[in-house]
């Protein structure tokens, strides 16, 4: 592993190392290294936690970072993504972590940039270290991840969780459902779709989605959306009783599910955010590896 | 202490401790931390001065800082104080530092969140890290506070600065008086109000607060308010020999304060900010300590 | 030298001893400083590369750094460029890395703030610590300066670079002359102007410049700039088989330069990035040590 550009590229055996290692890590806290390595973070969309959760990985491995702030940058001056990319190479950033709004930037970038890159989000394609950080989630409350029922509710067509989640989960023997309104279903993934009613019957694991507001053109607050396609009080009821929720927030409260469920017992979403620190320090310390950059004890 | 909410919950003897440890700090650099803390601030309005003040202070004490701009964040998703703070936490922040418009936030947040915050400015309600600084600066130039004359000079009614010291330096000994034209006063604090040319003759330090422009519909800058509500070169002369100039800043100069007096000899206008960094230090390392995050040698 | 503010003040010995201390930062990694200092980056105008380049080199020397964005902070309450330096002294930071839109920001500055500043971009008058590196890059291609001829390309009139470089290099020995179309030409610069096409054939080094379509009124895209004035493949071509492109980026590719020779092998553009490291490293650790704030040995 080179790069971690997209969920594609990981087999079972690199996924279940990876989750190794960042149990490790959040058992006890690893040794910080010796030597100073620059890792930059190229945000070009906006974002608190994906980018605050690598940098206190990145902190913890002892990396040293920089931070990018395209609001204040050149790219106000019209900078392609490649070129300040080049440039944060060229000033000695020894890793890459970024966001953008395009699909597919990793083509753009790859074949010319000679350090490890990261995604941590490709527009409504990709988002490979949340998804890592669910499964990992998931794997931990059951210990497996074969016939695990996970159903993915919601905006699926604008969300590159979904999208990456579903190959994901899918690879590593879960059965994997959609839960979506009309307008929010993507034909081109062929996963079943079910009834939320449908949904917290069968599922161990319900993985809400933020509906994307900025992306729809009714609103959607006014069309009740929670009780027709959301997470209520009631229908958690209904739920099996070792059934977990996931959401990968920022939760919009009372829209896709009920305010009160937020931190209730079988909610897991917190708890994703302490395990992606630990998820992302496994991904970057092992690319680092593969690239020479630390040695394998520290991983 | 668990946390810095507010001056109301500061008993004397917990400020005098405060000053105590900030004077040691002055005094000889701090030994740093040898693990790895993190705090993380949170600043929803513009700061310059108190945010910078804080992060040399964090970084004085070794801790690992997070810095949070809401300008490039989920905040533009619309997520709420709570939200971003438990996401904070979740992530492995040990501290918050927050500032945020709203007057009562604290109550909002406090109950579900474990571990200490610090309050950075509150609404035009609280700012208790100002007003330990600026009684710190008054404390060391006088050797007490017991009797000292205080007038708080200016835009009383917008000033959170004004309300937490008004409060303060009464409970340590001070007396308190307020100078404020008609529009600017605030009739639920009760202190006496005086004319600027009283308070220049009774003062053993005028506190100037800064005029809150984008908060009055009139454009205060054609309506003479130096000359009849701020301190003039004039009015300095009348000043007790002793007495000396206080402003949280940053200063409109030419309008609360003549420019030439902003480093005048009575001022202490800089040495307020120099304070501040020991202050805050002082601060979090009380609490990091009554957290169990570091020990009493530490402080 | 106890600031770095233009190029006018720095001797050739004064030059070739910078030069000879980045060399050996970059030969092996310095020593880090075993104390803590503080630096501020007050950066008002936008910059990817410059900040991010001080920021490594500040890293690389262990410095603190404290990041300051106008865009945050209290400048939007209308504080003076002054009063944010003073504050910044006043809270700790022993050196100031400063851009600002002001072309003589560094007189208003200098006299009242007692720690060491750096001129990192003034409106349109100087840039010297671009111009350093960019001399650095052409002395370490050639060996020497003398006698080298350089021809800076394109918008003349409101580049900073160019008149900083221009008086640097010609200093130094270079021969320097300017290709820059009617518009963009500086009468008060007296170097000889030649065509695009003159200047392809006797440069040593052809230093393009970043048209600053912001600053001009008519579109320049549509007006095949390239073909008029720039650096197309056919040009390249022409050129001296010894020598070199330099641009200090950001680059307009396919205005100033053809996109498929950013990267050619004559291209030193991502070199000069990396080289802007040492020297700024070199720079700032020797107004420390002018400071007393570190050793000789350091240096």
């Amino acid at each position: 592993m080179k790069h971690l550009m997209s969920v594609k590229s990981l087999t079972r055996q690199k996924v279940f190392s990876l989750f190794k290692l960042a149990t490790k890590y959040q058992q006890n806290n690893s040794n910080k290294l010796d030597k100073q390595l620059f890792v930059a973070n190229l945000f070009f969309e906006s974002s608190t936690r994906t980018k605050m959760s690598f940098t206190v990985a990145q902190k913890k491995l002892g990396l040293d970072v920089l931070d990018f702030s395209p609001q204040t940058s050149s790219m106000t001056k019209g900078e392609s993504l490649y070129d300040t990319a080049k440039t944060f190479e060229s000033i000695g950033a020894q890793m890459l972590v970024i966001r953008h709004s395009s699909n597919d930037w990793m083509k753009e970038i790859q074949s010319h940039i000679h350090i490890p890159i990261v995604n941590a989000g490709a527009g409504a394609a990709e988002h490979p270290t949340q998804s890592l950080l669910d499964a990992y989630t998931i794997y931990q409350e059951f210990g497996y991840l074969e016939d695990v029922n996970v159903v993915i509710v919601g905006d699926i067509k604008h969300s590159r969780v979904a999208r990456s989640n579903a190959l994901l989960l899918s690879k590593l023997g879960a059965n994997v459902y959609f839960s979506a309104p009309p307008q929010m279903t993507d034909t081109t993934l062929k996963f079943p779709n079910i009834t939320i009613d449908e949904a917290v019957k069968i599922s161990d694991c319900i993985m809400l989605l933020r509906v994307q507001y900025e992306r729809h053109e009714q609103s959607l607050a006014t069309t009740n959306f929670l009780e027709k396609y959301g997470l209520t009080i009631e229908r958690e009821k209904q739920m099996n009783d070792h059934a977990i929720i996931l959401h990968p927030a920022p939760v919009n409260r009372g829209v896709e599910i009920d305010s009160h469920l937020v931190e209730c017992d079988r909610s897991r979403i917190f708890k994703q955010m302490t395990n992606g620190v630990y998820i992302r320090m496994a991904i970057m310390s092992k690319l680092l590896n593969k690239w020479g950059l630390i040695n394998e004890n520290f991983t």
